[in-house]
């Protein structure tokens, strides 16, 4: 009888000592938890054996809690696999989903809090890209040994002509007590007026409506952009379906990314959002902040528009912002006191 | 300036009604979920509300509890995509990370509680098929109006020659009460003796190792199989490697599979799990209930291995077992008792 006398020695083949496992012997609706939990006691990674403890309650707490019926299960499996079928090179279901359920802004929110005084930060999103840190329209030949890609000039453009309505962008990086940071790198990236990266398209000649920067020594930065616009997830998937059925619409406010990274300092990924957008409220991904909500002013000065470099003499929006880097000293500590925060 | 004054336009356009959505404007970790579940208001489905309701408040709090890292949050977006991309029509990755977290016995426990003194449900598991109900080397020829394929006979045998050690099964369906349940068809399927299912070769010229029995008058059934031993769970991809990271084998205990339907009660999916098998108390995906557990006699009478049909003179496993059936009056009670208990 192969099954029950040769098996403890088939274990030990498998290296499976047999004495280390837990006895567990009835799985009910009430020990299941338990038992799930005592199989995984013998994990070595303490992390990995911490997080599974907790997804592992928490995920059984929402079965009983709801009481899922074998019908919503299967729902559940199916919509998890046709997730994972829609991931491409190019298209990540599941962080769409993550974004959708809040969860990118929560990891996003505990991960990079900053002290009181330092600029927000704001989920990172699927649009920024490496390679795009030039601007074809930058006119100059400016030249720096450290930075790879020829950057945006201060008063530059990273949109080029006719992608949307005229944006200038101004203000300084400092630190919390104000001192300016100078020759920080500053990555900044927008939808143009058609609500679209330059990825999104087929054709992509070049980055646009993309660029990077760097301050001054006063810490001061300025260029010219377009405004973007609002503009839909991805919809066509299981996620979009998801967000639909739930009874909410699947846009973004209209905003522009900002990446600042200079020595000394931790990196700051956030975005700006525009004040009047009806999406603001009710973003899709939840992203928003309302620290980070400017309101553009409308320039209708022609003179103004023309300094600026812009090339029609039309109206032009105009935004000022400064933003407050935090030391990682002091993002630590930030991070520190929320984590004490959240799991109290 | 599109976005911003066009955006209410476009809204409306897009059948959106902004005055119904939620005023959420400050993304943080404290006030993320109640916004996330604000947003999810307007859901016209209120079961679909509350599922995810409670979904969120849970994942949510799974990742403040865990302080759950950006790496550690890209690290599960990878293993979800590629448990994924690892379903296909012949395997279920995430049904496999449903066992091994033990979802798929916890709902199984709640949607298919017995009442008191009926026999308790197992998991159904893969490798059910509705094609193979009748038995290649079923001899009578037995012919019945409402069963499509030809039912095992009693005392007939569900395994081919060759296929393991011998076992005979045999028993009695009855009701809460002990009265008979006649007619009532048993579907029962197991590995052979190298722990695989006949789906599992590559060839399979037929079902084997599995059958389609009736009960009689007296409740009473009888059958031929092999003695099920334990195998491992696929355990190539990402849910075996999570497995086998916290600490656990992949195997399950040795089973045999029993599925009875009779008019008047309530389908039972069940299990019969071999006292003595090494695996019985750590089963990878959480099947093994208590009163489950059966103790397989060891027969030596050559005249009785015979008599039950068996063509080697060679000794055999016998398993008495008899089950209990719920009305769906009976078990609707038991899972309202269930569910207070559990939610409580």
């Amino acid at each position: 009888m192969q099954s029950v006398v040769n098996a403890a020695e088939k274990a030990k083949d498998h290296g499976i000592d047999l004495a280390k496992l837990p006895q567990n012997v009835n799985m009910t609706a009430g020990t299941i938890t338990q038992n799930v939990l005592a199989m995984n006691a013998n994990c070595k990674d303490e992390r990995m054996k911490l997080i599974f403890q907790s997804l592992i309650t928490h995920l059984h707490d929402f079965v009983r809690e709801t009481a899922l019926t074998t019908d919503e299960w299967m729902t559940a499996i199916n919509f998890l696999t046709e997730t994972g079928k829609m991931c491409t090179d190019i298209r990540q279901e599941f962080i769409l989903l993550s974004d959708s359920l809040g969860v990118s802004t929560l990891v996003d929110s505990l991960n990079n809090a900053k002290p009181q005084g330092a600029t927000e930060s704001s989920v990172l999103g699927p649009f920024f890209t490496e390679d795009a840190h030039d601007s074809t329209i930058n006119s100059s030949a400016f030249f720096c040994l450290d930075l790879p890609l020829s950057p945006v000039q201060p008063g530059d453009s990273i949109a080029s002509e006719g992608k949307g309505d005229y944006l200038f962008v101004e203000g300084r990086v400092t630190d919390i007590q104000g001192k300016p940071v100078p020759n920080a790198i500053i990555d900044t990236w927008e939808t143009d007026g058609h609500g679209l990266y330059d990825t999104q398209y087929d054709i992509r000649e070049g980055p646009d409506c993309r660029g990077r920067l760097r301050t001054a020594e006063d810490g001061s930065f300025s260029y010219r952009a377009v405004v973007p616009v609002s503009y839909p997830i991805p919809s066509d998937g299981p996620v979009g379906r998801m967000v639909t059925a739930l009874g909410r619409h699947v846009f973004r406010p209209a905003h522009l990314h900002v990446q600042i990274q200079a020595p000394g300092y931790e990196k700051l990924t956030t975005a700006l959002y525009f004040e009047g957008d009806p999406y603001l409220t009710s973003d899709a991904v939840f992203g928003v902040k309302s620290s980070l909500i400017v309101k553009p002013e409308i320039i209708n000065d022609v003179a103004l528009t023309k300094l600026r470099g812009f090339k029609e003499p039309k109206p032009h929006a105009y935004v000022k912002r400064d933003f407050v880097l935090a030391t990682p000293e002091q993002g630590a500590e930030a991070r520190r006191v929320l984590a004490d925060i959240v799991s109290n």
